[in-house]
């Protein structure tokens, strides 16, 4: 069973702090099948359905190339997720785990990331498999895998730097 | 050569919104040998130079658990980067690339990920290598990279769901 908001038996929440210390833009909305979180994956599967990755004004223009790569890496925001609680208890059994060794939505920035195959792009739409999130949940980057990637840019000297 | 605010032959900067549609909350500081953006490399290696996740309270309790993971996902803040530019030119030569077909820290939202070597971890700090960012860099998450993750959760409908 997924959470809504409570806590757990032995699960810490700490205070949040009140101030931001950056803000995001939401650049699109992600359409998947998924409207219920007891429906919706725990990870994504490359064989799973098409998504969509609706773009909004003015970042249209951004997506000039995407289509050289097959897999894009996708940053979103999992809007309906706790952000306070440090320690978590996946199986609703006691036992507990830092966040910073679970993959769960609830996190301090609940930002989600996947890597997704591209199936094609229609006007303001790129089409992907592999995602694993509720339908209508915002969109906050799309970028090339990094296995794909090979820097354009002229080489720097960190390039090379090894201790 | 890296930018710092100029635009070059070619690219395109829109009208950034003066509105944000989510904070984020620094979890922590990066801390690299890298001081310039002359010298940081274009992307990390796993064979490069150990760097430090240093985490902030009220956060340091969700570490627990992370040194079962030889791999780790990072996200960090690129806070010296324009959000403007939707079309650039990597390699100031009037060929333009959409953002999104780019790794480059200019972007709408200026979030980096790397998938990291964990190397061990010390108190509040965790130590890692195959980063790419200068040091002073703010942290925003740290998880368990995809590969070698297992949901502990209980599995959902979506888990098995294909075309």
């Amino acid at each position: 069973m997924v959470r809504e908001m409570e806590l757990r038996q032995g699960e810490v929440a700490v205070d949040m702090p009140s101030a931001r210390d950056a803000g995001l833009v939401f650049i699109g909305r992600i359409r998947t099948p998924w409207t219920s979180r007891l429906e919706t994956p725990r990870q994504g599967r490359h064989d799973g359905p098409v998504c969509q990755l609706e773009i909004f004004e003015p970042w249209v223009a951004a997506i000039k190339g995407v289509d050289f790569y097959s897999n894009l890496e996708v940053l979103y925001w999992l809007h309906q997720s706790r952000r306070d609680i440090v320690l978590q208890s996946p199986k609703n059994n006691g036992n507990t785990r830092g966040t910073f060794s679970l993959r769960s939505p609830v996190r301090p920035n609940p930002i989600g990331t996947a890597i997704v195959k591209l199936v094609g792009v229609e006007g303001n739409v790129i089409l992907v498999r592999g995602l694993d999130c509720l339908d209508e949940t915002p969109l906050i980057d799309v970028k090339p895998d990094r296995c794909e990637f090979t820097p354009l840019a002229p080489p720097q000297p960190g390039d090379f730097e090894t201790e």
